[in-house]
């Protein structure tokens, strides 16, 4: 499978499709179970896994540290992807709400803890989750720095962060961003206009998307948008031959921003075949196609 | 009649005001009568004209051109202006639906097309027509430079870009882009507030104003906010002794940061009135009142 | 009591809190309460006085500076700080309507008369009032530069400006513009998210928050939003032992961009009780249950 790396960091790549595992605590594998997805999707050439901290009510990191244990070297094959700063309520403490927490104590405690659960000395990419509107840049930005100089943390990179809230972090970091994880899929294109893929493209930062099918709306959903795109899906199957979960998939991987779109799935027939649209290429007119199908308009 | 500079390519000016013809396919005119409407818009100083592949389901290039063909030392005292990016679906070609091409080859095929139609050697001008979601910006500034160097166009820019649209594409080019083409009137004011005139102005970005007059509803809307400024125009008339197509353009030409309005009517008379606006300063407190009629509110 | 310092110009300082004098007028104070007030304020530590050209009907500088005159000593223990730029419709001028002026002539003009009606040399800090859509940044940067280099203004800066709007009057200045001056409070919270007020903390402008209890409504609005966090705040006045008023002084205080709350009370127990928030810390969760509270929702 082809990779995607990072300018800024010429020794950082992912895979050009990443493994989301946010939901691996609800699929109730067995430890042996997880080591053979693990397997099959490093075969495919799956090599970039995306957890954080919060997956699971705090449990998915330690799951797919007792998987990775049995086979230690697998970690070597995989891009281990880890993220913080959302204090979530959950069975294992006392807030009161949920919040956020970027503070140098919060991000460097939850790091040593990825790594305890996941067995590892070090995450290959760390993201701050979501954008605290009480960060401090040169706090955050030292604790950053100081988890890649002292070897816990290979690269680091954010989450859900719009252009202002990136260029903030950055300009207290020495340490380059190369990741921004949005959410970016037919039915929530906006970032492709708003500026933020621009942003991404222009600065050499990787978008990985999260919930590139909308979280089965694409295919399931009864809104206007989402039946619109599923008759535009249905047509192009048969023109092309691709499946609808591919198109989706191409429509997201023809962007020039070189988007690492980030599945979901816990079933390895439905991964494998939405792996083949990395060897598809979606032609022009079908991606606007696809686009007017989504907004319900013509371009201006 | 003044002209506006270019503080990004000092060889590189438009007329104050700028002649439009996306609409010349539609005026009936003969090679002559076309030929006399530009004989006399240059006696006035009117020296640029705006065009584009697509105006005009593809033909206004030709026609342009065929007048143009008459008289053919005409060609030096003018910039002639055209576009492509935009694949519209007309009598010519086989589109599925109208979409953006913002790939090296279109664009170059485009310009060779322009050209051609024309008569031409070089265009004087060349905008990417709307931007292009997948729009990828390494491919498409290395055309852009090459047509430069190459000698086809002289000069370029953009239009309907936002900043970070246009951000992006200077990050990858060695071309000034001098010029960003936008639609701004009294009844779309909001360029002058949310930062596409603010960045122009900054980075010297000339800002070319397309429909000035909101496409005629300026005079003859009925809607709330056409009926307020109309009033507005008819008392300033009144006061100032000037045509309320004058006040509009005046209304344009006031604001710091240099905009080149794009007339299109095809009515001698109309242009020579409103080339007029050029001459005549708009106070300040006229302004503010045609702002507040177009907005129906006081400033904050 | 702190003071927070410019690191763009750091020989400007404001004191942790600012007095906002724009109700001067409305108190119908003597100029010896006024003194009495000044003089108060400056034994708690609050040394910056936040003034305007307008405010008042264009009369509060004047009440200010005739307080002064009775001990003119104090002048050098304050920071004194005007804007200009609104030319609003009172009962000393002609204006037909409310509008802006950023010209050299009138900056300049306003400026002259705001230390007349002082009797002060110079400015502590000006502000460009509100955003000018006619701002000419060249000429207006050229007319702040000279009350810098004549010593009429020792420091300048803007309010209600945004990032895009600060840029471009930037890139035309020698001087820095160290202070924005906008609109913050738990029901106006809009710019930590939409980039203002980390444009603020990136660029280290001082941000100075205006109407910082919502023009009285945090307390006394009855809007779904001023009730939900007028609950809040009872809530937290019983764990922290805080008033409400103290809760949202800091509320804003916690904010890394380093605001400076202007007070515009004209009751000096009021002032002496909000001013105690400078002492007062906030726990995270508690800063993250008044924002649930005002927005009505969770996180994302």
């Amino acid at each position: 499978m082809q990779r995607i790396l990072s300018p800024l960091d010429q020794s950082f790549s992912l895979s050009r499709v990443a493994m989301g595992l946010w939901r691996l605590a609800d699929w109730g594998y067995s430890n042996r179970q997880v080591l053979g997805l693990l397997e099959e999707l490093l075969e495919l050439g799956v090599t970039s896994f995306d957890l954080a901290d919060i997956y699971g009510d705090y449990r998915c990191e330690q799951l797919f540290g007792d998987a990775l244990k049995l086979k230690p070297e697998l970690r070597n094959k995989m891009e281990i992807v880890s993220k913080c700063g959302i204090k979530l309520v959950g069975s294992n403490n006392q807030f009161a709400l949920n919040h956020y927490d970027s503070s140098a104590a919060h991000v460097i405690a939850s790091v040593e803890s990825s790594l305890r659960k996941m067995g590892i000395a070090e995450l290959d990419l760390l993201l701050i989750h979501r954008p605290d509107p009480l960060m401090c840049a040169d706090e955050l930005a030292g604790a950053l720095d100081r988890l890649v100089s002292d070897g816990k943390v290979r690269a680091i990179g954010v989450s859900n962060f719009l252009p202002h809230q990136i260029e903030l972090l950055r300009s207290r970091l020495h340490t380059a961003l190369v990741v921004n994880q949005i959410e970016v899929s037919l039915l929530h294109s906006s970032p492709m206009f708003d500026g933020q893929l621009d942003f991404c493209q222009r600065e050499e930062v990787i978008p990985m998307a999260w919930s590139p099918f909308a979280g089965g709306a694409l295919f399931e959903g009864d809104g206007e948008a989402a039946l619109r795109v599923q008759a535009c899906m249905e047509e192009l199957a048969q023109e092309l031959g691709m499946e609808p979960q591919q198109l989706a998939l191409a429509w997201l991987l023809k962007h020039p921003a070189g988007m690492v779109p980030v599945l979901g799935s816990g079933k390895m027939a439905r991964l494998r075949s939405g792996v083949q649209a990395v060897e598809k290429e979606l032609p022009r007119e079908a991606w606007f196609r696809l686009l007017h199908a989504a907004r319900g308009r013509d371009v201006d």
